[in-house]
């Protein structure tokens, strides 16, 4: 079976993607999918134009069992459904066999088997003869192809076997080749092996099986996994396994959202159709929600930091040209170039981020030369603007005497004490909107808790739409550690409402005074936004 | 000037590493570094034994001034520091150039001095004339040859600069060689090329300079930053830049806790002391907890999970023959084996880490197995002892029955409330010791300083040696940021006397309550000690 032509691109150049997310992403340390979770990634991947969706293995847990009897997959738009699991036992036949008994009743066209390449693993872990683990590989190969299935063989340990053996590792692909597999996928399961070896061995296999579509499958415990995805490639590989955020067993599987663009923009091969590259973010963001992980802001093409400029001399040249400090446009990932600001960022980088609230200024207004000087000064004595872009916000205005007084504290105080093996926190508050001062109490599971409760509290009464807010993360960093208890802090407060959310920041030596400037902020600038 | 001969090794596979995690790495999204967070990651960068310590740029900022005022370079063992900036501006002269001079004003050895290579860049962003870039770069590093400095010409877009026009990019090199540098490092600041490219680039520059020691510099946007230092190397590079875990601006620098051993257990070349790799986990933990950023588990080498195996299989497979799991031992960068949900491997480590208190207990005995049940259960909540290893000396001895009370506590009460333009924060706290009761009042920054300084003076005056303390570290961690300022803390505060120094923790959702954990442990640390 060949990979088939599509997208109008040449044969050649097509590369079939293999997304393991829900079953080997699975196994990264912190993860872990709800049977509605794995209905939502499928959902995802389909999205943003997979080929194959492995979705784990009937025969090891319940849950993906379930999965299976659920999932419809009449409702999938071009990727196909996978169920994987491992060769027969020993001196066992696939007819027998309850794990290649269950992988069928998931009711998949095609199925991923593994088997063993290393003779190390095969005389030493399964315990069993060199010629016998050739037979129960060609026995389940051939058992699912009876079946009518796609069978796509996981050549386990395909490198290292290959390196102490590389006679028995060609052979037991060629089991899974004379029985019929489809697809013959190179694994480099320990994830130590660099791109030179890579390239060898996938072309040296590529040239002994000249009639197989031959996949490849990394890990990244060299931090090599999309170089040597791509090294594969180069060397005659059309098939690439890996999980679209890079989740996986230890150091992770190939991170597909890398690997995908690096082929496709840069090396001519073809993924996904062209236009599904803009969906990458999104999809990275999607799926990284799904699985509750934070989507690590310096991901190549979709983190939030991979198109952020800090350096103002970088800023300035990316202004000028975007290829200066730009390996590729953005948007062709569907992500967005972002300015940061801090100290290190110049007149430019301010002008260019206010923009829109004053259009009016250029680079020589001293409201310009004002908001500079404040920023370098607040971030000396601990504030960071980078992250909190509403509390710059909110700064600006007031430089340029535009910032609206909402409300006038008159007075709060915070308590903490033991009650009943716990600690009891309460705070109560007091303002003054116009001309009318109220006051109130509330309790929180800490003081900076009872805080935001007291003064949401007191303000929804004047401001009703406060209502809608609430407080996605909140962040302490501690400034100056040496000085211990009495040391600075730093609080990065995120609220969000329907329309999105915003960030601002308070610094003091006491936390709960830095929690007050960045709440009270996150108040001021829903406001100011509603305005 | 050749890359010293050391640690008994070939000269030929002797890698020098330059470490920019001061500067590059502070260009990185959320790297914010203070005067004390730079002099301390040069002590870690030094432990682990890289060359060069990039560490700032003193004509950019008023921190890097004050820093390079601060440091005593005569502390270092091996490392050498580097002060960075650009050449002179276009129409200037070195002499006349203030950044030149503060670079000199920051008295290093050694300056690193970046320099256009890419046409578009000296055309287009700089706006000047070939030829005057040209000149630009040769007295800039003429300069500071003359001033006697050792020069690293970094040449910024050597990588693009070379593919749109080789031979100026070779040019721009060939100025900083006969101006004097004593290393002319090819800098793929973009990040965007791939392995096959960098090899082949590095391969033709190093064939033009057969007298220069030539370095490499990458970003990681292909997520190949390692794979390209690498590839360099291959090519002809001796010297290898990037940031001990990674930090830089966008998607990052190379990370050197990759780079390193790749290059030193797997390819035979010489980075480090043979002896230091053993201190590569423990200074990738101690760097990130100075920048404050939670180290990556799935980080290759020195992450959390590096070696840790959740699939059963692998778990058996591992038991038996760790290789058949594992790319090298653990053991050989520092960090360990974990078998995730499986306590076995827990009890043999708690068994090694209590043989001191307790040497009569075996694998078998119940302690040992309540002792792994509590660190299970704690850890769940969100205790961490790894850092702590104080607080799991009280537990131990808790559970066996032999932890001293040394006082009862019966109330303690902090507030904070607005007081002229600030806040006031102050404790009460009352405790019983024997058959007495005090209570006290104390002011502090803020409320767990208060806490902090009440306890130990209503404490001193039944334990007097608790006079000797003082706290020296002071962190917070928020664990479950999503649920915002009702978000569980876990604290971590460091004690120090005359004798050394111990670290506890305390979690909670209130800060207050988790401080005031680890406060009382660090107290009854130091009270068991002193028995």
């Amino acid at each position: 079976m060949n990979i088939e032509t599509r997208f109008g691109g040449r044969r050649e150049k097509n590369i079939e993607v293999f997304d393991s997310t829900l079953r080997d992403g699975a196994q990264g340390e912190g993860i872990s999918f709800s049977i509605d979770d794995k209905l939502n990634i499928v959902k995802a991947l389909d999205y943003v134009g997979v080929d194959y969706i492995e979705a784990g293995n009937p025969g090891s847990n319940p849950k993906d069992l379930e999965f299976f009897e659920k999932i419809d997959q009449s409702k999938m738009h071009r990727a196909k459904l996978v169920a994987f699991g491992s060769t027969c036992r020993k001196e066992t036949m696939p007819e027998s066999d309850e794990n290649c008994a269950s992988l069928l009743s998931a009711g998949t066209d095609v199925v991923a088997i593994f088997g063993k390449c290393w003779d190390l693993h095969v005389t030493d872990i399964i315990k069993t003869s060199l010629s016998e683990n050739l037979r129960m590989i060609y026995d389940t190969v051939k058992f699912f192809k009876d079946s009518g299935k796609t069978v796509i063989f996981d050549a386990e340990h395909y490198f290292d076997g290959f390196k102490h053996n590389p006679d028995y590792a060609k052979s037991a692909l060629n089991s899974a080749v004379e029985a019929g597999a489809d697809r013959i996928v190179l694994c480099e399961t320990n994830g130590g092996c660099l791109p030179d070896e890579v390239e060898s061995i996938t072309a040296e296999t590529c040239t002994a099986f000249p009639n197989s579509v031959v996949g490849i499958h990394c890990h990244n415990d060299s931090g090599c996994a999309a170089a040597n995805t791509m090294a594969a490639v180069k060397a005659g590989a059309r098939h690439i396994q890996g999980t679209y955020l890079g989740y996986g067993e230890r150091c992770g599987n190939a991170n597909l959202s890398t690997v995908m663009p690096n082929l496709q923009i840069k090396q001519d091969y073809c993924c996904v159709p062209v236009k599904n590259l803009e969906r990458f973010t999104r999809t990275a963001r999607w799926i990284s929600e799904i699985a509750n992980q934070s989507l690590f802001k310096g991901m190549p093409y979709v983190g939030g930091s991979a198109f952020s400029h800090k350096a103002g001399m970088h800023i300035d040249a990316v202004a000028k040209e975007s290829i200066s400090f730009e390996h590729i446009s953005p948007e062709s990932v569907g992500n967005e170039r972002r300015f940061l600001m801090s100290e290190v960022a110049g007149r430019g980088t301010v002008l260019k981020k206010i923009s829109k609230i004053a259009p009016e200024l250029t680079k020589n207004s001293p409201e310009i030369a004002e908001i500079c000087a404040r920023v370098k000064q607040l971030e000396y004595e601990g504030y960071s603007f980078e992250a909190a872009e509403a509390s710059f916000e909110l700064l600006v205005k007031k430089v340029l005497g535009i910032k609206k007084n909402f409300f006038t504290l008159n007075y709060f105080k915070t308590i903490v004490e033991p009650e009943e093996n716990a600690f009891s926190a309460s705070a109560i508050i007091k303002i003054t909107v116009g001309d009318k001062t109220e006051i109130t109490a509330a309790e929180g599971n800490g003081p900076v808790h009872a805080l935001d409760n007291a003064l949401r509290r007191v303000l929804e009464g004047f401001y009703p739409q406060l209502g809608d807010v609430h407080l996605t993360d909140y962040k302490v960093r501690v400034l100056e550690p040496q000085q211990a208890t009495g040391a600075k802090v730093r609080v990065l407060i995120e609220s969000a409402d329907e329309s999105g959310s915003w960030t601002t920041v308070g610094v003091s030596a006491d936390v709960i005074a830095a929690s007050w400037i960045a709440l009270v902020e996150s108040v001021e600038y829903k406001l100011m936004k509603e305005e």
